[in-house]
């Protein structure tokens, strides 16, 4: 175990951020709630990024850029949007700075340089974006446009935690708009599909879709449908939320398009967006007391090559023959690091790679090339075997893939020891408090009872999932239900 | 030649703008000087990227992400950069907006969430990122540091034009840390090489590689190489830039390191960066009277297919056969789309398609069917042939690696054609005023000179060009002078 570092028992919170420091995934900035994210904790995001950028362009979405500030007048157009966002908004009031005469060498704000009116730094850009969409749409040729931007955006939070809740954070937002509602509410659900199989596919991290309820849903949306995880620490995290509009954007802009009946309509919108939060998802379902543990599909290397050797002439065969092997590995598309450093001892590299998480470790000594063997290390059971070197490609490639398996299949098996199902109130409470996790419990469809829940136990509805109906009693108040509900305390 | 499209000839700068608005590039948004990239345009935009990308992870090049903010304090700390860029600074001061009781459903800035100390929204990244390499450099075994960002900047321009100088653009930009003057040097060169690479063997455009003079250095940087683009009108168009920083933001964050022989030294910095200007760059380059012209390597799709038919039972016959060909071509990793669509006519499909540049068009049609043959026409020469289907994919392939290379040799020639050598001050003034293009003139070196030259005549030096120096004397000053320099008149 890494020195000074808590177990997940011992202080969750402080492990996770010894994670995202020590393994060099991102750090606090000088600036108050902004995150700088170091080079590896990039190339993590990266391969999310192409990921789902490839699925979005294989389901017929285009990405296009807006910009990063909407005039306060647009911003304020959809009301409750604006609402929802505007205890939060960064706003630039001036456009330039001034050599302040009392301070030599230093600058302040220039008075003269005013703005007329003030721009929000986008938290969102639903304004901007149907703002411009107005003039696309006149036709139901126009339609539907299925748009996505890989953006930047601003929130001002108070309280901030590297990945989960910062101030600036990266995102896509795909925004969408259609000639029926029917049309849009299926991108709506298409697009929570591509969410949850990349969540389980690439991140293997089983997630429940569902819908949000009536207070939980996104300022300005008719729905917002989402996939929630469960961290574990008993803990959910919205993963992901897709977002149907309705025609209150529309609406707000005044966008309307002739239908091929000849008639004036408003036009029907989604979006939805995932973000740098998914780091913060990722590093808590899989990492464990000694450090990262990343799923391969998403390493930046999937392996790491160590190789064990005295004197230069040792180095030498030993690093040659780890190329050999290296390039075996990368003929079959597999990412491969091989660290001949010679200012880090070995050791010191096994405790780096398995910090950081790479999946899979391959040593190798002169011991090794007499026997053609080589010592394997897996970062997810921590096992570690000698394989000998036939047909090594086909082993690894075949022990990456199992380990991608391994990780989603002990991640849902964790969130099923970790769903209840709860009828009473007080079993509800005990179970929270006791074992956390995702309760499934019947709720009476109110604000009322949501609000008075969520004070009482801080737990609040994570979503009305998919499914089946079952019909029942709410725990709190005893009125009919139709469905139970995912409660649980969240991030 | 499209409707109202005017000429090179009668309108070079409505020339451009309409085949920014109508080729689907970008437009104006409803924030003064910022732009919206439209899907068309940024899928070109995505293309350089990748390329980019991919030459400076090759060169040992990590992505990651620093705050969109800069506290005043740390802009400041740089003096001559912080000096360069205050002027065209957006500043947030305020966190928060508030109901505006005096106007229902509007909004204000809420004056107790002023900010202590303002941000400047980052024009470029130096101070911030050089703030955060403090914490990361210790000794020279932590260096070099390579790192690169793509970001989206902010400088408040007062006169914009899409691409060429917008209030926000996107970019990326590079900020690497050495232990040796020589070795940053040699970094500022090398991405010179690869900017240089990118511009001649993707965009098709020749470029001249050389350093700035001291007047147009960038803030803050002890030496700044460009390279430099002819447009055809004449004018230069700086297409990247590569800056050597010495040790000047190194003290200016105070960054030391621990050398082998276990000395504190300041750390040796380069920067540099290319930005969405390239669009322009690639626009004004190759485009012609009848559009957009994009070279094969960058074009969203290399070939449009319009089929041509009468009736259902026709059409079926021909899009079945294109389907076929698009298959041949894909499998060759040529980017194809297939405009089957009823709505549109094939004479609008050919206008549309030549417009938005795609260099190879195929139509098809039954007399093909029954011939064998389909009908290929060129972007770049406007040539229309009939081809015989068999080997149509190699064929194709050629086509395009043809139409490539003739765009970047037409490129050069027209540069050769608009190169001019004078040797006195008149001529240099009759050139530029009749001819325009780059001028090579001998110089003083001196500041005042390049000055005067400036406001008699509006041209600059472009730069100090590589090669051979060639001793003469100034033309304005005739005092002794090196080698000769490059002047235009400048985007």
């Amino acid at each position: 175990m890494a020195k000074g570092f808590p177990s997940r028992a011992e202080d969750y919170s402080q492990w996770y951020n010894e994670i995202v420091s020590r393994a060099d995934l991102a750090e606090h900035s000088a600036v108050r709630g902004c995150m700088v994210i170091k080079p590896y904790g990039f190339s993590i995001w990266e391969k999310m990024q192409a990921q789902l950028d490839k699925m979005f362009k294989e389901t017929g979405h285009t990405n296009a850029y807006f910009p990063l500030f909407v005039p306060k007048s647009l911003f304020e157009a959809e009301e409750k949007n604006a609402e929802g966002f505007a205890k939060e908004c960064a706003v630039v009031t001036h456009y330039r700075l001034k050599t302040d005469e009392d301070n030599p060498g230093k600058l302040k704000v220039d008075e003269n340089a005013k703005l007329e009116e003030e721009l929000v730094v986008r938290p969102t850009s639903e304004a901007i974006i149907w703002k411009t969409y107005k003039n696309w749409i006149q036709s139901y040729r126009d339609l539907p446009i299925l748009v996505n931007q890989w953006a930047n955006v601003v929130r001002w939070e108070m309280r901030t935690r590297l990945f989960l809740r910062t101030a600036e954070f990266l995102w896509q937002e795909g925004h969408t708009a259609h000639a029926t509602k029917d049309e849009a509410v299926e991108e709506t659900r298409m697009i929570l599909d591509i969410y949850a199989k990349f969540a389980e596919e690439f991140m293997a991290m089983p997630v429940v879709k569902g819908l949000k309820s009536e207070s939980e849903k996104f300022a300005g949306a008719e729905e917002t449908y989402c996939i929630e995880a469960l961290m574990q620490d008993g803990k959910a995290l919205q993963a992901g939320t897709s977002h149907f509009l309705g025609q209150n954007f529309a609406k707000a802009f005044d966008v309307k398009f002739t239908s091929q009946e000849g008639k004036q309509e408003y036009v029907w919108a989604s979006s939805w967006g995932v973000s740098t939060r998914l780091m913060g998802a990722l590093i808590m379902t899989h990492s464990d007391d000694n450090g990262l543990v990343l799923p391969p599909k998403l390493a930046p290397y999937q392996v790491a090559m160590v190789p064990i050797y005295k004197g230069d002439e040792q180095r030498e065969r030993v690093v040659s023959e780890l190329q050999k092997i290296k390039e075996i590995l990368e003929a079959r598309g597999i990412r491969v690091k091989l660290d001949d450093r010679d200012t880090h001892k070995p050791g010191w590299k096994f405790a780096e790679y398995e910090f950081k998480g790479v999946p899979v470790r391959l040593a190798m000594g002169m011991r090794d090339i007499e026997n053609g063997t080589i010592e394997v290390a897996r970062r997810d059971t921590l096992e570690k075997k000698s394989f000998d070197l036939s047909d090594i490609g086909n082993k690894i490639e075949h022990m990456l893939e199992n380990i991608q398996e391994n990780l989603y299949n002990k991640a849902v098996d964790f969130r099923e020891e970790n769903t209840h199902i709860v009828d009473s109130y007080d079993e509800f409470k005990k179970v929270l408090e006791e074992k956390g996790g995702f309760i499934y419990a019947h709720w009476d469809g109110t604000a009322e009872t949501e609000e008075k829940i969520q004070q009482e136990t801080k737990a609040t509805i994570r979503c009305i999932p998919f499914g089946k109906p079952e019909a029942g009693k709410c725990m709190v108040s005893g009125n009919p239900s139709a469905r139970r509900v995912v409660f649980a305390k969240a991030y």
